[in-house]
């Protein structure tokens, strides 16, 4: 968490972070900025002290919402620098650099870049600052990074974002059960009032609206029916009208809107009854998942879940990717991973991770069984919270049937 | 043009450019790709040869919609170099650059690396690049890139997507348009059928899902009412009702469901009435709008433009940022800019610019007049293709009527 991030700057010999980057959705910048909404700009956070905000004029009122210190650039002699680079936006971002450096007293020594934007300015800016300023080195940095580290355990002060994200992407997934239910079948094809077929298109942009209307927004959601949803990316076909009888694995995955935490969660739906197969898989699918949460203790080696699990569905006859290694049927990939302002986050809950489950981790539980030559696939999944008591709270407040009923008229 | 980038990449003298990050909305992947949705791996172009796609086994089948040569990672063997480098993805990254640079017989020399992701992942690989392949030299570039230089002019095969995105845009102005023209008034208040008002909020809502209803997304349009309309960049406040009276400004600049083309527009709307301070102001702004038009010709310097602008705001008594540097009362910013896969590109069309307008930009004209302390900011905008006939044509089709009537019972 936050408080991790000055021994997480000391363990890389770094004496001061710069978060910088054009892109809209900034992770490293939402985490330090407390999720104020700024576009541009910089945030610096010497080792020990609180991040500082230098933005342009136009977000200082955005950024002051993050109750830090904030810069303007005018501040800093933006003008002048541009004037004196003869209007070289490159020459002057070198040089207030400098002027940024100076003013927060950063110590010579290493400073770690980060953020998201365009990697060609950047590598060259990086270039050019170590060029200019002999006190100092700029680097980056791959792997687990500083931030990945940090975002492992969530604190406090995210937790109430979580909670509400949580809750409104489940009463999306209510709502969208209630929209399916609404409708009628003709034959084993659902379809609307006007008798015109219910597609997945149609679905998606329900829950699209119904996300906006929570103010969240979709992160590409997976909404596969039959065959497609055997294959675990697929995310289904806008085409396609919804059939009676089919396993829908619908993925939803949103985020605040603008940018921010996201909520994973995963239900397969069967409208109107379930085929024996589909049904056996999801029991086994649905016991997994509880094997899963029964496996967890604070401290536990992460990959000793998708063990229990891999053992569980080996017992029951399907393929894993421990017992027959690059397999496309049967249990296909790993358990589960962090999510926080990024889908993906460390740790992972694979059979090789090395990774350990403890306090603060929000992660998710998502075992499932593809076969698309039977055409199905089904996947449970929730997002979890491990409070400060240790244990695991599933924070995706929606139910697990499995057959969705028709009671459109 | 696309066309362009063999003679870009000699003038700077790079064998080949690679696209590469994490982000999801990286514009030179969509450039290169052709618009298909892949969302990580390697784009590779070798000057003179077309574009080629090293993705992930998942991604291969939406690759290949790019109608460029596609690698799976697993062709070029990753499972193995994963293998030999225990596991560590950097140093598997590493390798296979290297595999890559062989596969499409990359000569040696200068390697710009190009797109949008984590800036300290790949500061630290183009250090590791640059230390393990002594016959490359893998750079960045800041300021006007190749791909900005490229971006300049739009091709025959854009047009059509740009076309489509302007003419959904468009639609959605309308049904804003109809949307509010539904409600009634309460004394000066619009209000919904049930009495309770008819807020930003509300609005904002409404054209995220009228965008979305068009597979278009928002990227935080601007719908600001009376003194918040004065400040150029504030978005208005959700919890704001609308007034009859006041200027609304309504910028709206969405792009593609999931990234792609941009639509840029502005509409000022004064609901059931307009004030004569903000009906004068609009005037000149239309005026301002029909000079900017009947001054372009093929060829001309952007400033040209933007003088002609400013000549005749200031003989209406309007400050200007040239009669008056620093101001932010009259008219505070540019005409306009070039439009596309980024809502911001090249040529810019301020008094400063050194850019000529010429046949494929695509560009917006959108003066405006800002007034803060009166209560009000009106602008106009539309974006603007110019043809092979050299002709400055709007793709921008809805109507400039100011006055808002409201029409509910």
């Amino acid at each position: 968490m936050k408080s991790d991030l000055d021994h997480l700057m000391a363990a890389r010999d770094l004496t001061a972070i710069v978060v910088t980057g054009e892109a809209h959705d900034n992770p490293p910048r939402s985490y330090l900025a407390n999720g104020a909404h700024i576009t541009g700009g910089y945030v610096i956070k010497r080792r020990g002290s609180d991040p500082v905000l230098v933005v342009n004029g136009m977000e200082t009122e955005e950024a002051a919402k993050s109750g830090l210190q904030v810069l303007s650039l005018n501040e800093l002699g933006w003008a002048d620098l541009l004037t004196a680079a003869q209007g070289d936006q490159t020459a002057a971002s070198v040089s207030l650099w400098g002027v940024m450096l100076k003013r927060l007293e950063i110590p010579p020594g290493q400073i770690g870049i980060y953020g998201v934007g365009n990697l060609h300015a950047h590598i060259e800016m990086t270039r050019l600052l170590n060029e200019a300023y002999a006190d100092y080195r700029f680097v980056g940095e791959t792997g687990m990074t500083l931030f990945d580290q940090a975002y492992v355990t969530k604190g406090e002060d995210e937790l109430l974002t979580i909670r509400s994200v949580a809750k409104r992407t489940s009463e999306v997934l209510a709502a969208t059960w209630d929209y399916i239910a609404e409708h009628r079948a003709d034959g084993t094809t659902v379809v609307k009032a006007d008798g015109s077929p219910l597609t997945i298109g149609d679905v998606k942009r329900f829950v699209r609206r119904a996300l906006l209307d929570r103010d969240l927004e979709d992160t590409d959601m997976i909404f596969a029916q039959g065959r497609d949803g055997g294959f675990p990316h697929s995310r289904g076909e806008s085409d396609q009208a919804l059939q009676l009888g089919q396993a829908i694995v619908f993925d939803l995955f949103p985020r605040q809107l603008g940018g921010g935490y996201h909520h994973d969660s995963t239900r397969t739906w069967s409208i109107g009854y379930a085929t024996p197969e589909v049904e056996r898989a999801y029991r086994h699918v649905a016991d997994a998942f509880d094997i899963a949460v029964e496996t967890f203790r604070p401290g536990v080696d992460a990959k000793d879940l998708q063990i229990a699990v891999m053992e569980y569905f080996e017992s029951a006859g399907h393929p894993t990717v421990r017992s027959h290694p690059g397999t496309s049927v049967g249990y296909v990939h790993s358990l589960g991973h962090g999510v926080g302002l990024n889908i993906h986050e460390r740790p992972g809950i694979g059979h090789l991770s090395k990774d350990k489950l403890q306090i603060g981790n929000l992660i998710t539980i998502e075992p499932g069984l593809y076969y698309p030559d039977q055409g199905f696939g089904v996947r449970i999944e929730d997002t979890f919270y491990v409070t400060e008591r240790g244990e695991l709270i599933s924070l995706t407040e929606f139910h697990k049937e499995l057959v969705l009923p028709l009671r459109g008229a």
